[in-house]
């Protein structure tokens, strides 16, 4: 949450939550089948833009589409950063 | 209906209602047969945009197009979350 | 005319008139070959939106495009529910 | 010109021009042969939306793109039914 | 340029000059070589739109790309019809 | 310079910059392998429109994309016209 | 950073810091196989348009996408020039 960066504009980063690797009945899924992570915990916010102020704050855990916002890497952690409108809901 | 889900913008969240799986005369129609649901209960809605003021509320029952939003697990349950242009009628 | 249906925004649900069923020979037409309907008559009107005030009224007879609208089941009648702008003209 | 159809919005009601069926030479030119008519008479015309004021009036001749508008029958003869922006010209 | 016809909106209508038809050392082209001209003489000028108000007169010669506007017959002579915003430079 | 040509609207006239004919070790490129030029000197400016004030004057240096604008003859030389959004910097 | 270029409008010019050229082992990467730069140093900086003041400085680390951006070349070094908005964050 000590991140360094400011994301521009109405951008948000957002760091994935881990996708569970165990099925209910106890077997481990190897890492490919794993479905793409879709709610993550906010860790850094723009100041939003003219005609949009921005909602999320940082902690909050949202929901947003898969394939939303582009990858990155920050001190060896993958994160994403996406526009907020495509974050669907704060969880 | 105690849902904990904000969701952002004016985004929806709704709660598809069960499709029939009987017909008329009484057979069953098996799972994959079943029409894709297009009616549902609103179960959350966003604060909407500068431009755009939510008419929905929590309890209407509306329709809306196939193939509108995005589904969503919430504690084991399914639903959609779509923008409220998504929606068609409140009946 | 007794719809209990509220369009969003500003759509409107048209009951599509029937088609002719006889041509003017009198020879019937079977149901496959009938055209689709473009006529209609308004039995709900949305309240509008910020830049779109409604011209239709519940009762008008109206001309729209093939193709528009999505087909509605109401009481196992057939409705359309458009935008009023795919309205082209009341008759 | 006592067509009871009120064109919606930015919308007019042209009736094609018939097209010349005779060359220069005297030759008939069989019907599929003949040029889509690209010049009407304005029979109905639309009240405008907020950023449009409607320029043609009734009785205008005017000229307007091949393909503009849709094809719509009253009482029998075929008219044209495009918005104000697809016509290019009075003449 | 006393074309009786009217343009609607932001529309110019261009009389396209004579392409030449001799090259420098005197060959003449036959008309399939010919390159489509792209200067012409304003002929009529529309009034403008409520953001657009026009900068070309009747008389000026214009420059316009290839493959702008409408072709269009008056009086048995090819006439181009284009909005202002085709129009590239005046010269 | 004193070229007699006026854009319209926010269009700019360039004239390339010649590309270089000769490698940084002295071998001279024959023409078709010369890279498209993609600087140029401004000599005519159009007067802009309502949102768009002119930025560049006659005389400025300018970098601009491959590709950008319309090949123009004048006076036989080669210019090209472009919409000063075209433009990417002054150098 | 004594660039005597002026990006126009919402533009910034950007010096893509060299990506990692061994890998953790201290193995060479040849060039073919360096993954393409996602973060630079911004050199210089439009004036901002009438909706959208600048917020970048001459010397901040940005990341931005892959792909964005016009590749430049300045006194024989490789830039970028892309619009303020292709920018995602400052780190």
């Amino acid at each position: 949450m000590a991140l360094k960066i400011k994301p521009l504009s109405d951008r948000v980063v957002v760091e994935p939550q881990a996708a569970e690797t165990k099925t209910a009945s106890g077997i481990y899924i190897p890492d490919s089948a794993k479905e793409k992570p879709q709610q993550g915990k906010v860790v850094a916010v723009g100041k939003g833009k003219k005609d949009h102020d921005m909602t999320v704050k940082v902690g909050d855990v949202v929901l947003y589409g898969k394939y939303s916002g582009s990858e990155l890497k920050l001190d060896g952690k993958d994160y994403l950063i996406m526009r907020e409108d495509d974050i669907l809901a704060i969880i």
